[in-house]
């Protein structure tokens, strides 16, 4: 007897196919999930102990038979087998087998789509707190970087092609603030997921007195997802959100990574990397390619992948739960797990770059003053467009100005001699959940 | 004399196949974003004034060609020609034409990129406020739609079959919930949006001390951006932050007009619908269809296209601003008009349906009642696993139970008996942005 | 001496990370790969012996090598540790180990890149000939269901709204027709892999005069892709455009799957399904889902984002190799994967569903015969457009017709009584695989 | 009487909302489409005369009406309202208005969905060609430049960084090599385009002996689709699998204007390119920007978008026509104006750069002659892994070749010195729609 709820019938070959292509990775995925799982089991006991359908005994033999099934797990000893389809199945299962009867009460007032919508949420709720702590770790790299190299000269590119005068500074000022920015985002992400599902059922509630808010705070949850129908509804759309929050910050991580594949090769030579951040070739000896960046922009493009799924799956179905909505676990456990992957990384490469300012400097040629000069001109009384078409045609006439004076001499908020780290650093203290 | 940088050369075959390749619709798009660029250009006359480019006397003249300029454009007599390439370029070279020498002066400090990103942010942030005050009134009709129809059981669905007793009152409800959480999204975009990028100039700001926290109170932003580089980073990304709002609200719109066109088929047939949102057939005489319902569903479609276009065509460009970045203006003109046509047509139909209760009654079979009458077994002592195969081996004893007794019963938070509307009511309230 | 070409440097932490980052799941996709890696090695250890670099007892004992691993891996016994990184790696170091010289003399002339092309062209190749088999034979069953049920009445819907009478036959013929169409863009994709990337080395050949020709007959590739350089480029790109056939195969498995979700459920009720082919409920005893339908709907939307990571993922770098594309493996084994699942499920799912012919019939109302009606007085000498406002202002005077009578009575190709299905069977026998 | 077919109510606010909703820009995107809605009309009409709905005077009569709209059309004098909704509506009450009753019997035997679909396949097939026939032109273009330049001598890159020697013949051959392979795959869509829906009526045929396949024959189709609901079945499916086939060549075109914005830039330098393909800066004075190429990209993505949305749109509907397929001719045109853009601005590109052989020359440094070190080892009898070793670890010992020489010695197919064009040049020519 696997699952619980098919009572009796013969498993025949056609079932052994359903099961397969259903059950899918499930029973994978929910090993990792399972600790989330036990933690809402033992407050949804304590909920149904509350309102009488548990004594306390009963509720003290759950607690422990789910304890012992955390211990198992910690220990690589709980297996979830591919008949039990998923966690939620294994764990009733093993209740029932070691503690008999009161097993079989546990699934009193839910389903198992309230089970998956509880556990999904503490388990994206509890990955979101690290992926924010760790990109708050990562502005701080940032900036640490940026006032280490503050005054460096840099060229800054538009087209590609050089334009003005910019500060390695404030190349890795703007990473830094851009992902603040993204705290904000995964500050909005994390809220909406941090609601309450448990009690919802199958999406239309129970008729038991289910004690919905106390189970929410004690689970840390701010409130419940109220409507039992929403809970439903927000399967697979909470994960959307989630995604697109990754995928904004994801974004940011595989442009500092494209910057670094082209910034460390021959042709621009502006930073020195540690050699082991660095992968050879199998044909050619003399390579030190920086793969771990070009990973980087290739899981974001799979963030971005698993973003348009997730969007489809839920696309187009009627109210209430149906099954498409069990596959969105893949692509939002995928999907943390690369953007994990890339801020340990994106922080491994910006604490392991150095610039070669030497080269940075003979970069800077001449070009990159136009705009400068034509500045001067309308210091001096011209109006900017003539000044503009001065400069145009005397463009042989430019000349390299002194790169320090330069970047210093340029004061307003953001300019080279005045990049505002400062209030960055300050707005970052300000960021945090809750 | 049309792009007033580009002194001399001849027209020749290229440069028009050039221009109208890269131009593409811009010449269109930034007719609608023009009084944007002229509040902008406004404030940044004033802050050149303020250190000392302009005199007050050349400020009130650049003050009043821009007003002129509105003023055209209100009774829609101002032009962007191709040639002209964008609004921007319009506006100089009016004011030049009939200003003089001042109309040469307003380009000081600034480049297209940071005109395009302030107004682009301006305009963004103007639609933002309608998009979250439609959204906030909607939610208000899904409540009063919910309210109204409370007690109106419903058939709930799992998998697209029969599954539990729900009420018409919890189907608007878990909508209006959803659309709440939506809320929190936008505000979270409107912050990201908040910021003004005016004063990064080509990306690596200027050498004049452009009073930049003035120009950003002066434009209503919550502070500026602060490293002049973030702002050209930011491009493109914001607009998918942005538009990942849109698809999520997109998708809780789409999803009610995909019930609606489930509920109003013949084969459900729940609700009866205002004749005039329907439409006919040029072949079948009898049909009256609800095509608005099926374009919110494809609009929804194309926003997630909008969304995915904007994360790749952002996607590894080494820093610094790239012509890339101005194809971005397209998908998020195009789902804003979307998400807006969508909300207001989702509030026609929304007020616009009725509940047929006659046939909703007449749906409610004794199926549903199947988990109800395990919890009853349970209620009176038998343990729920149990419960529920007695039931599953007597499925033809099952019978329809009072509807109305049975919402009514169950008094959980968010149940058919208490679906705490009251608290979303008061939620509403306190979504604000800022 | 994990990797080959990493001689001497010592393990540090920072190596670590980065060999876990980069390499990811290769070394387990890798497993499934590693047959196509053997397959081609031994080729190009015969084009080594042909041109001189390897005499005939060298290539006598690598041969035997392969073999060797090849029977390993088909009991399990082979394993690529994440150390090795990747299939060819773990190859080459048991050459080496078990064959002393001649194992360090076969990767002559290539590079990993280049085996990773040959590689997953053999794979995608054998994938695509299976669901190509699939393909066909399950079209031969939808002709099957089509002319089982040929004359069984439907109504057909346009708008989800009771339109036209058509019949299970015409439902099942219509699917079939599109599946035999995806056969076509199944062939083309198959043309796009089935050429020899073999011998491009690193992207740019090498001074060894490879035997291209010979070995791509020798493999059944249908020639060569000639420039070095093309090798590099179409790596993801012909991956992108073989997901993109398995997308358009997806839409339609997963478009009868969504009718099947519908036309089992109780509002519908047209075919009886198989009840090994559904799933039960944990909270709700009387539920028979059509689950296997529904997970079909979500690997649809698996396939799409795999689609879209593929373009994205290749997009916007400069010619050559980037680990960007290592990357695309997942995506496409992915998509081939669920694709079979898919259409396995489809054949399952076919070949268990009856129609319920008096529900079918009962459905049948009179609106379906408004356009006939208009055209019955069309045939009178009316104008079509008179006689559609004829009808229209009678729509009360409609009454359902002799169904089987209708069904005949209409000649056209392609109509209820003439559904071609005898050219459908005609066209399906011409479509091969080269 | 806008519509025909709504006979008498009032016009409302509600129906006013409701049309400007649902009709959003087909009245717009139905004026590009008018001639292949006429050229359909006409067949139409033939048809229905042979089958004797009309007379020969009353085709007579048709004829002429769909002439005059069509001169007028091309004249830009025919008009098609908001009110009347597309041009189909536009051209029955044309007729009807010019030429009495026969105007209302041209529908007879067709709906608008018939209309649509045979009018976007005629209007897709006649782009496929134009696409096709600019895409040969352009292979052309590359194989010359190929041909012109091949021994010029340009480091080739992996992992962004130096690799191997390679020439700018091998580059420009590469891809005109993948054009080449793009080719089959527009090639198939175009088959899949190529087939007739006419006379699927509502999409379940009508009781008319329509004489379909004369009429297929008469607009040049290759035969019908046959079963009448498949062709409702395809609307929005074939569109997705035409814009997957330019998705594959737009990221062929765009994959070489990303190369161009690199090789341009002043770090690369290896062509020179038309000034007038360059556009400058309203800031800085010395900017020349290959703009169009950054469009190509961004173009691309758009491309791919589009794409995107047209598979969402389709999915998880029930069989027969909703109205979400009418919102896939957006997406479908503007992919195909894109890439017609991006097909000619790629000739306008690929004729007007020159290498600049002598940068080009000087960037070929010795550590791209670390592969051909080794490999020299080898041929004296060294094991390549061996090789490889005592080349790393003498990296300083590297020397620039003689390039000339090297490039020749590489002489397999497709390696520098055998690139194989004119295998492609012959395959060239055999690629023909049809």
């Amino acid at each position: 007897m696997s699952k619980l709820w098919n009572a009796g019938s013969e498993t025949t070959k056609l079932k052994d196919l359903t099961n397969q292509f259903t059950v899918g990775k499930d029973y994978i995925y929910d090993m990792e999930m399972l600790p989330y799982d036990i933690q809402a089991s033992k407050v949804h006991a304590e909920g149904l102990e509350q309102i009488g359908i548990l004594d306390k005994k009963e509720l003290k033999k759950l607690h422990k038979g789910l304890d012992e099934i955390l211990n198992l797990w910690a220990k690589d000893e709980f297996v979830i087998t591919i008949e039990q389809e998923d966690g939620h199945t294994a764990i009733e299962q093993y209740l029932t087998e070691h503690y008999g009867d009161v097993g079989k009460k546990i699934h009193t007032g839910r389903s198992r789509n309230d089970q998956v919508l509880v556990m999904q949420r503490l388990y994206t709720r509890a990955k979101l707190e690290i992926i924010f702590h760790l990109n708050k770790n990562l502005v701080q790299k940032f900036l640490d970087f940026s006032r280490n190299y503050e005054m460096i000269p840099m060229p800054g590119y538009t087209h590609t092609q050089r334009a003005m005068l910019m500060s390695v500074g404030m190349w890795g000022g703007s990473l830094a603030e851009m992902l603040i920015l993204h705290l904000e985002t995964l500050q909005s992400a994390y809220k909406i997921v941090n609601k309450s599902p448990m009690g919802s059922a199958a999406g239309f509630g129970v008729g038991f007195d289910l004690p919905r808010e106390d189970n929410a705070t004690k689970m840390g949850f701010d409130g419940c997802l109220n409507v039992a129908l929403t809970s439903q509804h927000s399967r697979g759309r909470v994960e959307a959100t989630v995604v697109s929050a990754l995928a904004d910050l994801g974004a940011t991580l595989a442009h500092f990574a494209n910057d670094l594949v082209f910034f460390t090769s021959s042709e621009f030579d502006f930073f020195e990397i540690h050699r082991d951040l660095c992968t050879g070739s199998s044909i050619m000896p003399q390579k030190h390619n920086v793969d771990p960046a070009e990973i980087m922009r290739a899981k974001h493009a799979e963030i971005v992948g698993a973003e348009s799924s997730l969007r489809m799956m839920t696309a187009n179905l009627i109210s209430g739960y149906h099954r498409d909505r069990q596959q969105t676990k893949e692509p939002l456990m995928k999907s943390i797990d690369n953007i994990i992957g890339m801020l340990e990384m994106a922080e491994a490469l910006i604490t392991h770059i150095k610039p070669k300012e030497k080269n940075l400097r003979a970069k800077c040629t001449a070009e990159l003053f136009a705009a400068d000069r034509a500045n001067e001109l309308v210091k001096n009384g011209m109006s900017f467009r003539e000044a503009y078409l001065e400069v145009k045609e005397n463009l042989d006439q430019l000349d390299t100005e002194d790169l320090d004076k330069n970047l210093k001499s340029k004061k307003h908020l953001g300019a080279t001699g005045n990049l505002g780290l400062e209030i960055l650093e300050k707005e970052l203290e300000t960021k945090n959940l809750e």
